[in-house]
């Protein structure tokens, strides 16, 4: 686990009873950090076989999930998610406060279809693959501030849903470059609430401390089947800032999670950073990279979608923080900013990530 | 003006002095209500030529914007829009904490193309046309809670870029039918502060009160050319709600502005109140209506899009407000949560609104 530095923890530390809630440029550091009370992961089959298969909360052995195209699967999916986390954390849809959730599809269908039923106030977000990590900053925002008691944070994503939308129809039978990630059929969602639920006195909880809000970052990069190298130089600006911000090192985490930077993103970040003095390498992991075998699964740089940074955090993330492996990870989903549209058009493909502090106590 | 109800009003008082910010089930009352400090709207020419012409910022001939297509176009006036509205509030983009943002396109690329430049962290949100009232909402939470000193709220949507996204290509020359809206062209942006920036006595300052956030209402309307039907429902829900939540009757406002219900969804939102006991029609407008002469401009049942009700409150409200016409209205933008997949699968055109209060002081 990573050693407190004294100086940074009482340096942050009073900026949060200061009620100094705007840190630095870009971030927050909340004064009554929100608690993570519960968490839901559902993938498909593809992800059931990979190395998380054994930690999510159920496996979808058929891709359509019962539904007549993919698009109502996705929304299946989400609703399926939303009602587990809601089970688990013995709560009905009317505890909920709002609902903040997204998903890649052209105008987020997949949540306003999923969710819809829920009744619960919503605010849709979108933010590419980065969307869990706004999701989840502005969930912790309104738990923290006092204007809810509980918010549902959710995102979700199908392989075969976003094919059709950003890149190939599957019977096309289009052969992918190295370079290209795989779309994780998958959706993950947390309730963030105002309140532990701890029930034993050695179990842990799990609180979201502060957030880094991104700015779009584009450096020119056009080839949407290397999404890892348009969106590392948007976790750099983020990861960097959040640092610079807190003015904390690297050794502050135990662990720096981004969301699908794939193994080509991974080596670009890795990389940036090293230019700034920052070196994370012993201390990072991609959830693209850990949430397929690159060997036998054949996902080439690796998976992304709303649903990868999603249900890796739930399902893997959280489970080691409870047990105490790491006690303080950064939370970093990466999104890259582009459409069907936008690309055929011969636009850039700009990138963002949202990051969020979590700490077990 | 709204004979301000004793009673009502010290209750509100009330419940915000206690720092209950959570107002019955759907809204938050603002301790600290936030300021409107600027305002700005860039349209099309075909909303120059409409009945709220002059009002406007800038009337912008070219259909292109300069540009090569109706996706950079968009997000071309998109920037623009922002650019002027940090001009009059006489500020720079670094002064900005969060840009809260959206439009119609898929991915939002009228967004994150438009404002990538500026370089402000950026919350990326979705609600179809009622974006305005969910980018205000979070952006006066932001201000209200003490997250952020300054965050520009700003939505667009381009008429040529909508027919190509959600209908037909514009060569096609498909006819319309009376119950058909017409996207307006148009972005509008507010800077929401916790300060006022009123230079006279005389002056009015413009704040945001509460807010009321809307669920997904699905009444089961099928026709993407009749979304006034669609959303009327919505619209009814979150304004009944607000009355409820406020314990107050549709005299507390001087103006009720829904975003885009048009001539069909007005008749509907009309009757849905009335039958619930709350007689909106002397104190009731709608954007879509507002915007184009019916008799004149060809635009049936009115405008729509996230640029219509984000322009008409920017040019025409505010300005209400501040000549003291009006004291006191409630927004509510209105969304139709369809995509072109969506609709073609055969699916409902389900709706949300998001309500948010404002008052000149």
């Amino acid at each position: 686990m990573a050693d407190n530095s004294g100086t940074n923890k009482e340096k942050i530390k009073e900026k949060v009873e200061k009620g100094y809630k705007s840190a630095g440029k870009q971030s927050i550091a909340f004064k009554n950090p929100p608690y993570i009370i519960a968490e839901a992961s559902l993938v498909g089959k593809k992800e059931g076989e990979g190395p998380l298969g054994s930690l999510f909360d159920q496996v979808l052995e058929d891709p359509m999930i019962g539904k007549d195209n993919w698009e109502e699967a996705e929304s299946e999916l989400m609703k399926l998610t939303a009602q587990r986390v809601l089970m688990k954390a013995g709560l009905k849809n009317a505890s909920i406060r709002y609902l903040i959730g997204g998903d890649l599809l052209g105008q987020l269908i997949a949540t306003s279809f999923g969710i819809a039923e829920l009744q619960i106030p919503l605010f849709g977000v979108y933010g590419a693959c980065s969307t869990m990590g706004e999701a989840m900053s502005i969930g912790a925002i309104l738990v923290d501030g006092g204007y809810a008691k509980r918010v549902l944070s959710i995102t979700s994503s199908h392989f075969a849903g976003a094919e059709k939308q950003f890149r190939f129809p599957l019977d096309y039978g289009n052969q992918r470059p190295y370079s290209a990630s795989w779309t994780v059929t998958g959706s993950g969602a947390v309730i963030i609430a105002d309140h532990s639920t701890k029930k034993e006195a050695g179990e842990k909880d799990i609180v979201i401390t502060g957030i880094t809000t991104g700015k779009i970052v584009d450096y020119g990069i056009k080839d949407s089947m290397n999404m890892g190298a348009a969106m590392a130089p948007a976790a750099f600006e983020t990861i960097k800032q959040n640092f610079e911000d807190f003015e904390i090192k690297p050794d502050y985490y135990d662990m720096i999670i981004t969301g699908d930077l794939g193994y080509v993103g991974k080596n670009i970040l890795i990389e940036l950073l090293k230019e700034k003095g920052y070196d994370i390498e012993e201390r990072y992991m991609d959830c693209g990279i850990e949430i397929f075998d690159q060997d036998t699964q054949d996902t080439h740089a690796g998976g992304s979608g709303c649903g990868c940074s999603a249900v890796t955090f739930t399902a893997y993330v959280i489970k080691q923080l409870k047990e105490g492996t790491w006690k303080r990870v950064l939370f970093v989903p990466t999104g890259a900013l582009l459409s069907q549209t936008s690309f055929n058009e011969g636009n850039t493909v700009p990138g963002i990530a949202h990051a969020v502090m979590v700490e077990a106590r």
